[in-house]
């Protein structure tokens, strides 16, 4: 029996043997980035195994599972450094798949949803900017979208746009000016990366490889777009934003969870085979200790993941509260159980002889990435003394009187 | 919308409201235990709320929750000291009785299952012998169980049996030889307390004061018990002690998940209304990151206790193996979250001013107790290299190589 | 060789000599105190021993030893919980007599510290209030001292007044306004305990035992002392407070760094002899992590301690800053070195059969006590930026431009 | 007034000049290594600056310094990634030296120390070896020196040979056999790395950068050497090792805590000037806690290094295990530190406009390099256990009876 449903199961394991009979052996070299021939082909295979897309409605070619389900299978493609790409549920595509799927016009859906579902263009999300903009703290958007005669006008630069380079679009945030039928706030608008007023600018090169495309500037200069580039309602872009993040940061979790099962289990195989000091490492305490330790980490990031992904599926608010920590606990435990892997592989594990180091500098940014954990662990602190707060004045003792008799 | 089912989501609203009215303004002042009488009082009152022994089915008295439901319910329960006490489902009596459930021939459901379930007795369970006999190592038991003319005759000596002391009967592991009809192992026993063959020896003073009855030595000498005193069959008891040990550490990590709760709740408290430097206490940001951090260790705890329990529900062998992550990773977290929380009330915190300094004595002994956390720990590396092991064995690429060209 | 000067080393292993074979015999039960009759016959001893009062100059009976060379003697002290008692080197009489050393008139010299440094009477220091007075914020400081005829009126209410009950004088702090020949400020000020505007409040009952006469409230009420009751000058208080509050701490950091090494014996004398799954559990290497983490816990404490000390012995400022770095990194080592003692002896570590439950107890407060390790982290890091600060702004270039060519 | 003699603190202070006018503005860029003809001009500057080869006697260029003295002058040599190589003390040269003056002939010294100490020469260290050689368990050598008429033949494979490609000279750990004048055993030998029987093997792609020459196999193969080859005595070498390793691993310790203050300054310049919230970064109270943490780290790491090249100076052979106490520390501390810095630092963290990403790859092998942590844990844990012991054997009481009377 399974805690999940059986056609779950199917797509996890049908996953799992794609992902190791047919991705894996195609990984890339440490150090080296993946073929875009090889990515084609591995999409087509994905296909054809009826993998492709687990996220995705059928209807777009995807599996379509429920977002509550979304986490073995994710965790299955995320076991190779290059999964997620070769079933189309890598970032940043995949949350603006999901966003897209909740608030896209027909129209929009045809024209940017069903070729970025069926793997045939990349895409861009246009929110970090330069200091002192948009970063951790999104209320410091800075980007403009001024409204003209039939359509809005984008000015603001960008930072930091993982994907950017070679996608086919982006969904920009921008500040808007409150009208007749909106507020103030920040509207998201869909803007072809081929738009005259769209240049990409300084690329940043940082330690992650795994997503194409980098992570440059990207300047709007003048750059308009027509009023059906609006996506939602101009005014509600926090709230989208809000909704997007949620998921995408848990889909994060669940693919570098996928990662962290392979260091460990790279870990298990050298300490299964390699002796040290007249006995199997396995059997030395120490060693055993760590692999216990990653054991804990990696059970308690599926159980919290889980259980984020089960309240985002009913809709609850918590689920996104419950989001933050989930990408504090998950990011700090994957990192940690690629570095314990990393030292009980030794010399190894800080060569190109095993791919460990590697993971390491591609997991280390997901601490940041998404919302620094500082900035998640101070917002969930608050909701922690609100909530708190509030059921104080809604009747509950005060309970840290420490003048009362006892 | 709920995770759990409504009727899940009632028992536990009617017991939290039940904890905060009824049971904690009777809470014993720190270092005083819970008088008798007063015991007596809250049981009743649990009765007529409908919230007594959730955990045993309805024909016993209790509420008939599944398993897969207990966690929400316990943790409320929990949340004050004597929470589970009040509610009859307190270590060892509430897995005494799970087990009970399970294997219990119809007649030693009604001499010791039904008294027991309605609070009318107490138990205990006879595992833990003197070093070097059954402890951390259960392979180690000394205690024997002779199978004599009419019965069995038990000798032995068990140290440590939490609750001893005005027990009404205990479950004791005892080793038998084979037999015609059973194979050589151990062998759970009824035994009367009254026994004349059973006599309470040296009293243990640990830190924890919240079990009634203490954890002294208890000596069988020469202590005949009839055949139908074996519970279930003579030779199976590691077998039941698993069976037993499982949900009774996961029900461990549920009530002081509620423990945890409650210092979390006076941290917040104490942080919402105390000023330090001028501000506030919960816009200090250290106090944020101590108090997000409670909330990491809970959320983390709560989750991997749903999945645990719901594996468990299901008869997945992989229920008994997760257990031992919750329990390591839940009595680890507990006791931070009140060693936080102690620290965040400053000076107050280590007085009697104030529950928490009590707390963490109760709370401390739990890495210990049920196995200690690094002895699950060398349990759970193992598992990881055997499980390992034999995925590789059936085919499973070995993935630690260094000498593979790249 | 040492590193110690011999004549320091030969009053350690004095020390050592002392505490092993004639203070720990006497030490009391768990849970018990010690009796005041053995604590004056250990006294005696101690003076006969040649090892009483290690840091009080030899003109009143002390050892004549040099801040810089407390540590190794103090250790030693340490290693037994009643050790400091035993030879009136413990708090808060210790950093009474060090201070009066440094600023005590040749009268005040006669009347306090010769009987102090001679064990005949006690003491204690009245720094903390109530809340919103000085507690880990010394600015908020309430009681006032105000200048009347021929003297000094106090008023104010003292709390967590370690040592009060019994003693025969308090070092007072209190709030003063400015005159002729002194700022507003604060002042320190000599009050016999037997004044009649002095009087014990409610007694706050704290998880260690360590400390004779507990920790009340002492109220302060019309409360007048003569001019020569001023130690130093008035409206100094505050300075001369942080030049008792930085070797006061780093004492404390010694002597609870000598019972650590007493918990770490205890721990390795269990894993010598016990025996786990068929090995000594000093050859188990989850046990072996343990074992060396906490000696690293234990010389890194000693490492910093022994810095301080000697920078505090030169007078460099660069001490008292970094006592706070001491502070929080000994308070955190030693317990976990304990906690890490009580798991290695299993059930056995949280009863009274061993002395360690008791030990984490004693220990507990001292990450709360002498300043909060929040608050000493809080003054570090604040240290840190405005020296780096200082450092720019002379010339260091600032090295964290991130659109500097590369 | 200073910890360390006057002579020192000047020549810290010239090292600290000359680092950060010279050295720094010639630092490559991330990802690059350094230029050598650059290297060849800032040694020369540092020869003129009297600040080149700090641990080297006057007598061949150096600075004169005891080890005792090392610390403060090869941490401001390792504020720059490339501080040791211009200043002439980068592993392993540095090693070598010290090994060279402690043992070499003077025909030795003026063939191979004096040109290495003048910076003309590279050497390397062979003694890790392929699975199952010579590696964390060093009694594992498999590389043979046979006695042959006139000298001796190598014969063996060595691997992770730090710095081989491009040295002059090798010093070599090979097994010998008992002869009439020596005993089987260890013996070091040097060797010209273009002797014809000498091969530099497969490069290993390690992630760290700093040492020039790579981490290639070297084989040897019927590899003569004369009898003067030896360095010291035959059989001796497991002996030498022990002497090399001890100070060969604190000063690298030394030098990665030079970069975690440059890694520390970068997270204060940053947070600084940068705002969240509202608020200068440093004013956060989470920031606040990441910099006292780092602080901590530091100045602990300082202490134990300290403390620990003070004993090695007195050749105590408690400096040798020490050692390995500072080696385990500090080199978790430096990641930890670096780490946190980047968290610090952002996204920015993460990239190549600051240094940081560069620098945690540079320092995590450390934590494998020398001894992995793990193997140091298990020895430090060994010696505590087996010195206990004789504690006890001597007279010491037993302190964790269980049974005895309280």
């Amino acid at each position: 029996m399974n805690l999940f449903p059986d056609a779950v199961e199917e797509l996890r394991l049908r996953t799992r043997e794609f992902i190791r009979t047919t991705v894996i052996p195609n990984e890339p070299a440490p150090g080296e980035r993946l073929n875009p021939a090889v990515r084609t082909e591995l999409r087509a295979a994905a296909k054809a195994a009826g993998v492709f897309a687990p996220h995705v409605a059928k209807e777009f070619g995807g599996q379509g599972l429920d977002i509550a389900h979304w986490s073995p299978v994710f965790q299955e493609a995320g076991y190779s450094i290059i999964g997620a790409v070769a079933l189309n549920c890598m970032a940043p595509d995949e949350g603006n798949m999901h966003m897209l799927e909740l608030i896209a016009t027909p129209a929009q859906v045809e024209r940017y949803l069903r070729p970025l579902a069926a793997g045939e263009v990349r895409s861009c999300f246009g929110m970090t900017e330069p200091h002192p903009g948009a970063g951790s703290d999104p209320d410091a958007l800075r980007t403009t979208a001024r409204k003209v005669a039939g359509g809005w006008m984008i000015d603001g630069e960008k930072r930091f746009i993982s994907g950017a380079a070679g996608a086919g679009f982006c969904i920009v945030m921008a500040r808007n000016d409150a009208e007749d039928d909106h507020l103030a706030g920040a509207t998201m608008l869909l803007v072809d990366m081929d738009n005259p007023g769209v240049r990409i600018g300084r690329e940043i090169h940082a330690i992650d490889r795994a997503i194409d495309g980098g992570h440059p500037h990207v300047h709007f200069e003048g750059c308009f777009v027509p009023d059906d580039a609006v996506l939602g309602k101009p005014g509600e872009g926090f709230r989208y934003a809000q909704a997007r993040l949620a998921p995408a940061r848990l889909t994060h979790c669940m693919r570098w969870l996928g990662l962290a099962r392979r260091a460990h289990d790279i870990a298990l195989d050298r300490t299964e085979r390699r002796e040290l000091f007249g006995s199997p490492m396995r059997e030395l305490g120490i060693a055993q200790n760590m692999l216990a330790e990653s054991v804990i980490d990696i059970e308690t990031s599926d159980a919290i993941i889980t259980k984020t992904a089960a309240l985002l599926a009913i809709g609850e608010r918590a689920g996104s509260s419950l989001s933050s920590v989930a990408k504090v606990h998950v990011s700090d435990a994957v990192f940690r159980v690629i570095d314990r892997s990393i030292q009980l592989c030794g010399g190894d594990g800080v060569t190109d002889r095993l791919p460990l180091a590697g993971y390491l500098n591609e997991v280390r940014p997901f601490r940041i990435y998404d919302g620094a954990n500082e900035t998640h662990k101070w917002a969930i602190a608050r909701r922690a003394s609100s909530n708190r707060r509030r059921e104080v004045e809604q009747g509950e003792p005060y309970r840290a009187d420490v003048d009362a008799p006892r």
